[in-house]
C-alpha cells in the first residue's frame, strides 16, 4: 500500500480588494490553527496592509513577507509581497489603486499555479467597479480568471456540505434564465457537471435536475417546460451519454435531499432557484467552486461589503469555508493523479 | 388590570383522508403533552378509524368519542365523531368514498366555527382527487374552505419561526407568475397582508417585498419588473397607503433576514422563491396559513404521502408546528378581542 502524502496542499489565497472586507476575513478564517496545519496557506497581497491590519484586529498566529511562496518556518502564515498598496487607503470605496491591486494578486495566483507553486486558489473578494477603474474590463472575477488560463467553458457552482449546485445561468433576468432552457443547453450542462464532478471527487457521481414550475409541473400541470427541454434532456443524457442523472424535481424539496446526501450534485435552472436554497441551508458556509477551470478554485459566497469595511466586524466562516474546501478538494485531486 | 382567559382555545383538527398519513399525524403530533394541554384539541373524524389506528401505532394518551365538541375530563383529547367510514380501507388510493368522507369533517369544521364551539381550525391533509371523485369541485382545500365561509379574498402563507411569508401566486408556471407582477396586484397585497398580519399578531407589522431578478436586478441591470412594477408599489403602499413596507431585496438573503426577526413578514413573487426558503429554513416544521378567511386556519406543508400512508413511519413535525400555531394565534386572538 502507498503512504499518503506527506505534503499538505499549498493555497494559494488572494486578499481580495483592499478598500473592502476581503483582508480582514482572510486574516480571521486563518486564525483557524486546525485551517493552518491542514494546509500550508500563502496569502497573495501586500505584506505592508496585512500586517498593521493583523495588529489592529489583533491576530493569535505568526505572519511574514515572502517573495516567492513558500512555506517559512518562522511564521505560521506566510504573505506573498506583491507590494502594491500605498499607505493611505479609503476603506469602503472603489478606487483604480485597490483595483488594479486586487488584479494582480489574481494574476499571481495564477502564475504561481502555472509554476506549480501552489495546488489551489481561493479568492477573496473584489469590487468590479474598482477592476473596472483600473482598466480591466471583466463582468466578474470568474470570467478574468477563465480568461487568464485560456479556459473557454466553466460555470458556477455552490459546495456546502453535501450539497453541490451547478446553475444553467447566473446574472441574468428570470424571463431571459427561462428562456435559456433548453434541451441542448441542459444536456451541456449535465455533461458539464458530470465530468467535472467526477474529476473533483474522483469518483461517479449521481445528478439531479431541479424543475422550472412549482412541484416541477406535476406532470405538465403548471407550465410546459419540464415535457418539452428538461426531460428530453435528462432521458438523452441517461440513454445516449450513459450519465446517472435523473428528474426533474420538486425544486422545493431537491435542495434538501441533496444536502442530506441523496445526489452529489444538483443542476439548477436559475440564479434564485441556486442561491436561496444555499444559502438557507448552509448559513454562511456556502463556497463559490468555478467548475472548469484547469485549477481548484474556491471563493466566498458574498461581496466586499464596502459597508462595513475597516469595521472589524466581518464574519470570515464563508472564507474559511472556502480555504478548508480548497484544501479538501485539492489533497482529493492529488492523491487521483497519484493513483 | 384584567386576568388571562383561564380556558385554552380550542382547535378543531380536521383528520383528513383517511386513505392518506392524515390521521397518523394527528395521532402522533397529539402525544405532545405540552401541545394537549395548551389548548382543547378536537379531532374531526370517524372515531372507529382513529381508535383503531391509535391502537395500532400506539398512543401513550387516551381517546374518547364525542357526538359534540367537547372537553370530556374522562379522555385527554376527544374525536368528533361523524362515523362516515367504513371498517375495510385500501390505504394509499384516491377513493370517493375517502374523498367525501375528509370533505365532511372540514364541512363540519366550518360548521363548529359558526356554531362558536371552536376557535381555530388545523387540517390535515386531502387528497383533491379523491375529493373529486365525491363530487366535490374544487382546486383544493383552501379554495373549499373559502367557498364554506364565503370569502372571497384568500391568501396562502407560510409561518415557521419568525418568518412569514405571503405570495402572490401559488400553483401556475413560472412565467405566468411573473406576468401577475404588476404594480395593482402587489399594491393589493401588500395592503392585504398589512391588515391580515396587524390581525393575527395584535400590533402594527413591517413588511418587506422581495425582488424577482437576481440581487433584485441591482438597479436595472438583470432585468426591468423591479424598477417597472415592484418599486412603484412599495412606494405608492407607503406614501399613499402608509403601510409600513420596503424593497425590493435581493431574494436570496431576504428571507433569512426575516427568520432572524428583522422583518414581520416577506412578500414572495412566485412559489417557489417563498417554498424554497421556507422548506430550507423551516426544516419541517414550516405551517401553511390561510389569510383572509374569517377564522384561523393552519395546515401541514405536505400531501396525503400515499406512498407511506399505512406504514407508520409518516413524520408529524409540520402537523404538530400547525397545531401549535394555531393555538398561539388563537389565543392571540382571543387576547385582542378581550382588550
Amino acid at each position: 500500500m502507498l503512504k499518503p502524502f506527506s505534503d499538505p496542499p499549498r493555497i494559494g489565497i488572494t486578499m481580495g480588494d483592499a478598500a473592502g472586507i476581503g483582508p480582514e476575513i482572510v486574516l480571521k478564517a486563518l486564525s483557524d490553527k486546525d485551517l493552518r496545519e491542514s494546509a500550508r496557506c500563502f496569502v497573495i497581497g501586500d505584506w505592508s496592509h496585512l500586517r498593521s491590519l493583523a495588529s489592529k484586529i489583533g491576530v493569535d498566529y505568526s505572519l511574514g513577507p515572502a517573495t516567492v511562496p513558500h512555506h517559512d518556518e518562522d511564521c505560521d502564515v506566510a504573505v506573498f509581497d506583491l507590494d502594491n498598496l500605498s499607505d493611505k487607503l479609503e476603506m469602503g470605496v472603489d478606487a483604480a489603486v485597490t483595483g488594479k491591486a486586487s488584479a494582480e494578486y489574481i494574476e499571481c495566483a495564477v502564475r504561481c499555479w502555472r509554476e506549480k507553486r501552489i495546488d489551489a486558489i481561493c479568492t477573496a473578494p473584489i469590487s468590479k467597479k474598482a477592476l473596472s477603474l483600473a482598466g480591466y474590463d471583466f463582468p466578474g472575477h470568474t470570467e478574468f480568471l477563465a480568461e487568464l488560463s485560456d479556459t473557454r467553458d466553466f460555470r458556477m457552482s455552490f459546495f456546502g456540505g453535501n450539497l453541490r449546485v451547478v446553475l444553467l445561468s447566473t446574472h441574468i433576468s428570470l424571463r431571459k434564465a427561462i428562456d435559456l432552457i433548453t434541451k441542448d443547453s441542459l444536456v451541456d450542462l449535465i455533461t458539464f457537471s458530470n465530468r467535472e464532478l467526477v474529476k473533483l471527487l474522483g469518483r461517479e457521481v449521481s445528478l439531479a435536475v431541479a424543475g422550472l414550475n412549482p412541484h416541477a409541473s406535476e406532470g405538465g400541470m403548471f407550465g410546459h417546460e419540464e415535457q418539452d427541454e428538461i426531460i428530453p434532456a435528462i432521458e438523452f443524457s441517461r440513454s445516449r451519454l450513459n450519465i446517472n442523472v435523473s428528474g426533474p424535481y420538486s425544486p422545493d424539496t431537491i435542495f434538501l435531499r441533496a444536502s442530506s446526501g441523496e445526489f452529489d450534485g444538483v443542476i439548477s435552472l436559475y440564479h434564485d432557484q441556486a442561491t436561496i436554497a444555499v444559502k438557507s441551508l448552509c448559513f454562511g458556509s456556502a463556497v463559490n467552486v468555478t467548475l472548469g477551470l484547469p485549477f481548484i478554485r474556491t471563493s466566498v459566497d458574498h461581496g466586499t461589503a464596502f459597508d462595513i469595511a475597516g469595521k472589524g466586524i466581518a464574519d470570515a466562516s464563508s472564507m474559511k469555508a472556502a480555504i478548508r474546501l480548497a484544501t479538501d478538494l485539492a489533497a482529493g485531486s492529488r492523491e487521483q493523479a497519484r493513483i
